[in-house]
């Protein structure tokens, strides 16, 4: 049984008051509020158990470094990944899939090259591969979802040519919520030889996610997504991709030895983590892993799946409200225009006022807004916290603008 | 007046006890403690208002906008920068290094061309320069301290050659405490062209910092060393240098337009800001520097100096004791040997049983090692916080590893 109010008093901040109404927050594809079990950490990591990582002799410093360590297996146990030595520490996604970018694919791919990208991708899963294109003339071929906002497996795997040396691909669009058959691709991509990039920043949020089941080389994930603390993140590498990377950022940590003239590199995963990292806030992503696995990641879909239906009969009940997708199995996210003079921005305005947290713009998602034909969406995301009176107050709220715009 | 036991009561793991003895925290070279008033901001950030930057139209995003923005004025005014559009935004010093390295550095520096560093410096401000070695024949040229520890500046000067492109140097030993005249280093190496990177990883925790006087072309910081939340930090670039870097992470909010061709870029010091940031533990880092600034850098100096002068005098009194280094102007950072068997960690494990934490190791700073002859060394480093009892507990702790093993 999923108590959604035992879970609601889990987030502190979902008791407040936004511009003098109850917070209604419906932007979790941006980031997603805390549990006080992650606050908690927090503050005891500060306030009572804080010293640096790794490099200690003393009770503070073993104390802290097992704690963080800890985190390499709950985060292995949240992927399915096979071996935690897999689980490379970022600061979110974005770092992830930069690590990639320059320590594995920089370092192979000449001009002429190819990396298969969908157009449902974040900015975070395209600006890297941009660099390849700008600086080493690497080739981008894109794949266009389907009116649905569907991506079909094939197509992707027809983009693929003897030249393709990556697919990088979402595992569900943060604009439409789309969820991507990857284990469909992974197959046909193994079968070719080609690598597969995951994207998981809105997908493991949602759903159970099983990388060894799925088949890819990388998966990425982000913390504040995560109901974790903003600056905390992982990448899992497969085996022989990581065997086949060099280190992205140099200092302490990812090294053997430094002398004046040569140096040698630790193992991975140490080898891709430099410098201090953010301690406390990666203590508080195993903690935040831990409230998600507990509560169950296939009770979470179910209960996003049933506020999915809800809201997607809700807002189809809306005929001035243009929704943007409506794939089979997509996520809790939903994107809209409103028929009339409404601009996306004005409806987030006008549902702030109401104590209604949504988002309006491109989403760091242009080449879909281009795709779309559009230039701005509003944007309403769902997380295991949300109701079905939450959907209805959204409704309220869009009745009121069409009201005002329309 | 500072009043070092108000001081104390605001940072509460101060008051607890290791080992069944009142902490005695000396490791603040590998990372600070955190006042009551940055685990608050934290806590707060976190618990009541909590959304995405930069992108929301809604009141808690604008909120936390807010907040994270007003931290790049408030490193300024504690860098003594004239803008705070030359602040860029890192999760600490190493990601700040490797940001000129990647950004600044690679495209610009080809083979056979030099970057002088000292052989005081932490691999941080070591590595990046090696993979410009490794990767594009890139020389480095090393100067060394002399006996005292001491870097002469003009020794500096005199390795700068026609090919020198960089030079990268520490502002404070995280080893010796020794401080570089680095307004020196900056004046000679404007007069040759040459830009100077600071490693101000240790320095700006200790002194006041002025990185117009000093007149460098990057300043590096890291949060955790400054008493604020690890995964934070800055760098302050000077705008003639930012001109001339190229992104390093690409991601969402460092771009203006993504399309599936090309890609253009946001304006400094956005460009180089990546992806979701650390937003909460960069507004505690705000209220650090905030803190710090509010007892005064001056006399946090003076304080520190104090101390400095008190253990260097009962240090110096223990005659089986070798302490590294002792330039003068020197920070309160001693790292030290034990004659006879003693291997550090050992002294590190005795001390910690006193409830007195220090470090043992290399320090991430192996040519140091190399050039003193040793393996590893203890090293005490003292903050803001710190007292002459400390100091006494220190040298009782040492006294008793003497009587076991020396």
């Amino acid at each position: 049984m999923y108590d959604i109010e035992a879970v609601r008093r889990d987030f502190p901040i979902l008791s407040r008051e936004v511009n003098g109404k109850p917070l209604v927050y419906l932007d979790n594809g941006a980031s997603a509020q805390k549990p006080q079990a992650v606050i908690d950490a927090v503050t005891r990591g500060y306030g009572l158990e804080y010293a640096n990582v790794h490099r200690g002799l003393h009770y503070l410093s073993n104390l802290a470094t097992d704690k963080y360590e800890a985190v390499r297996g709950i985060v292995a146990r949240f992927l399915g990944a096979p071996d935690e030595n897999g689980i490379v520490f970022t600061t979110g996604t974005t770092h992830g899939i930069n690590l990639v970018a320059h320590g594995w694919a920089m370092p192979r791919m000449e001009a002429g090259d190819e990396i298969v990208l969908s157009v449902l991708e974040h900015h975070a899963n395209i600006v890297p591969w941009h660099f390849l294109r700008e600086r080493q003339g690497v080739v981008l071929r894109w794949v266009e979802p389907d009116a649905q906002g569907n991506l079909d497996p094939q197509a992707v795997l027809d983009a693929v040519g003897p030249r393709t040396r990556l697919i990088a691909v979402t595992h569900m669009s943060n604009v439409l919520g789309t969820v991507v058959d990857v284990a469909a691709i992974c197959a046909g991509a193994r079968a070719r030889g080609v690598p597969v990039l995951v994207d998981g920043s809105q997908a493991a949020v949602h759903m159970p996610v099983d990388v060894a089941a799925l088949g890819c080389d990388f998966y990425a994930i982000t913390g504040h997504k995560l109901y974790g603390p903003s600056g905390s993140g992982a990448i899992w590498i497969a085996p022989e991709r990581m065997a086949e990377m060099r280190p992205f950022m140099g200092g302490g940590d990812m090294i053997r030895e430094v002398h004046r003239d040569s140096v040698t590199y630790n193992d991975p995963p140490m080898m891709f983590e430099a410098g201090t990292p953010a301690i406390v806030s990666q203590i508080g992503l195993g903690v935040a892993l831990e409230y998600m696995m507990a509560l169950g990641m296939d009770r979470i879909a179910a209960h996003e799946a049933g506020l999915r239906d809800y809201a997607r009969a809700r807002l189809g009940g809306l005929n001035w409200l243009q929704v943007q997708g409506d794939a089979p199995g997509k996520g809790a996210i939903f994107s809209f225009t409103l028929e009339g003079a409404a601009h996306a921005h004005d409806i987030s305005t006008v549902l702030d006022k109401k104590g209604i947290a949504v988002r309006a713009g491109q989403h760091c998602a242009m080449p879909l807004m281009e795709h779309l034909g559009l230039t701005a969406t509003c944007r309403a995301s769902f997380g295991l916290y949300n109701t079905r009176a939450e959907v209805d107050r959204l409704v309220e709220g869009l009745e009121l603008c069409h009201d005002l715009f329309g």
